[in-house]
Order: structure tokens, then sequence, then C-alpha cells
């Protein structure tokens, strides 16, 4: 399947300057959404998972998705005080600032075999935080897996020290 | 499956007081995750839909798993400023305040017939909004769906218009 064929470009989103890579017509689209999940399944080439962890609120989509073609179980992470139970956090540099993600203390064994899964992998500052918490807590990380990577950021970089697949490139 | 025993009570999240359900141990469990996803589906009733609209960000988790089980596509519902491309809004009252969501004008084509999907319903305000955008797009709900409705909240006179089905009552 063709899949840049679903994504709309949109101009200046969030902000001036962004050429925003717009995933909502990939997901209304019934075949789209379905073979979208298998091909990020088939990147793991029968590669075991135990939890697949997704990132708010957009690697909420394809996360649990995954997480059910696996047998595996689904972890969110998410922004601070959005998690109900005892977390364990990670603060990150952006451009300006910082940020913070969050996990709970018991989402991850040790030894669990994890997929990080994430929309876009922009700069690697998020996938970088999620796999610092997963390690934290034991957990082995498999793979990272992206619908977008826009190459031109480097976020790969972040996350030298784990297998990194994408779906597309841009 | 029991599926209440996989739902954990926070005393007094997000403020004092309140008894926050948390579903992040049935997620976090591959066969709770599947049994759930199945169990959301046959409230349907073999009732064909052509969309699955969920709200941001933990209508995200099982909106997808439902859409695919449907052979649907999936909608996402999001606060304000999210949606990249062209949006309606919708402003709804909360217990202070107001607050807003936002769906793609493309999303909903005239005559769809869509489920509505949330994790929780408490007071009704995000699925009366979620609703009237619906409508507005000329989409016709079939189902309102939820894994839990707390049901002294009493949400589902914000939403009587429409059938309104949970896993999970409290």
């Amino acid at each position: 399947m063709d899949f840049k064929s679903f994504i709309r470009d949109v101009p200046n989103f969030p902000k001036e300057g962004v050429l925003f890579k717009d995933i909502t017509l990939l997901l209304q689209n019934p075949n789209a959404l379905k073979e979208t999940t298998s091909a990020l399944f088939e990147l793991l080439e029968g590669q075991k998972i135990d939890k697949v962890v997704g990132m708010e609120s957009r690697g909420f989509i394809f996360g649990p998705l995954l997480a059910q073609k696996l047998n595996a179980g689904f972890v969110p992470i998410r922004k601070p005080g959005k998690l109900p139970s005892e977390t364990l956090s990670e603060t990150y540099d952006l451009e300006y600032g910082t940020d913070t993600l969050e996990i709970h203390f018991d989402a991850i064994k040790k030894g669990d075999k994890v997929l990080v899964h994430d929309d876009v992998l922009a700069t690697g500052g998020t996938a970088n935080a999620a796999c610092k918490l997963i390690e934290r807590l034991g957990g082995v990380i498999v793979q990272c897996n992206f619908l977008i990577e826009l190459i031109f950021l480097n976020g790969v970089s972040k996350v030298e020290d784990y297998p990194v697949k994408s779906l597309m490139k841009y």
C-alpha cells in the first residue's frame, strides 16, 4: 500500500514554517488503518514483545493495535499529572525550555521485552525520554517504531542505542 | 471476563474527593486488552459502522481497536489547536468555566453511521459535544459506548437521544 498517499501536508502547523504531516486521512480509511497496523507489525520481523509502550496522545492509536496483534500489553506514557497511580518521570530539553514524561511504576516488569511506538520521530527527545523510563524499570527495548520519520531532524541520533524502524520517511 | 477486576481505584485523583477508575492494569494485560475490545464490539450487536469517533486521549485507545474490528475508519476528536486541518468546534459547560472540542471538517461524510467511543462516561459533557459535532457534519449516531459509566453522575441524561452502552457500571 502507498501509505504516503494518505498523508496530508499542512503548511505552517503548529507554527510558521513547519510542514505538518497529518495522519487523520489514513486513520479514517478502514483499509489504510488495517494495512498500517500490519506493516508496523511486520517491522518487528517476528520478535517477541511483552509490552508496547505508546506516547500520549497519537502513540495511543497504533500502540494498542500493535499490542493486540503482538499478543502484548499496552502501556501509556503520559504528560505530567495524567497517570493516576505512582509514577516515574523523566525531563528532557526542548528547543526552548523542558518537557516531562511519566510512566506507571508497575507498568514494566524487569526483563519485559518492549516495543516503543509513536506516530512521528522528529527531534527524538520524546523517544529518548521514553526509552530511559523503560530501562529505569528494567525493561529491554527490542525496537522503537514510528509511522513517520522526519529524517532532516535527525531524531535517530537520540535513540541510536536501539533498533529504529519507520514506515514512512521524509 | 471479570473486567472490573482489572480496574484500580485511585482515591483523590485528579482532585480531593474523587475516586478515579484507572484502566492501565487492564491495558497492560494482553488477554484483558483483547477481551475488552471484543466485549465493546459485541455491544453493537452487529450494527454496521462507517466511522468510530474517539475522544482525546483515552478514547484513542479502544477507538481504533473497535474501528479495525468493525472494518470502519477512526476519527479523533481533540482539544482546541491540536487538529491540523480545517475544524468544526463545539464549546460546552464544565462545573467551572467551559471546554471546547474540535473535529476535522472532512472526517465525517453526510449519512456516515457513527459509533462514539470514550473510556469513561462521567457528566456527559464531552460525549454531548462530540455528538453535536458529528451531527453538524451530517453523521448518524448509531451508539455511544464506554468502558466505564459512572452512574451517580447521570451522564446518560446528556446523551439521551442516542443508544448508550457501557461495559462496566459504578
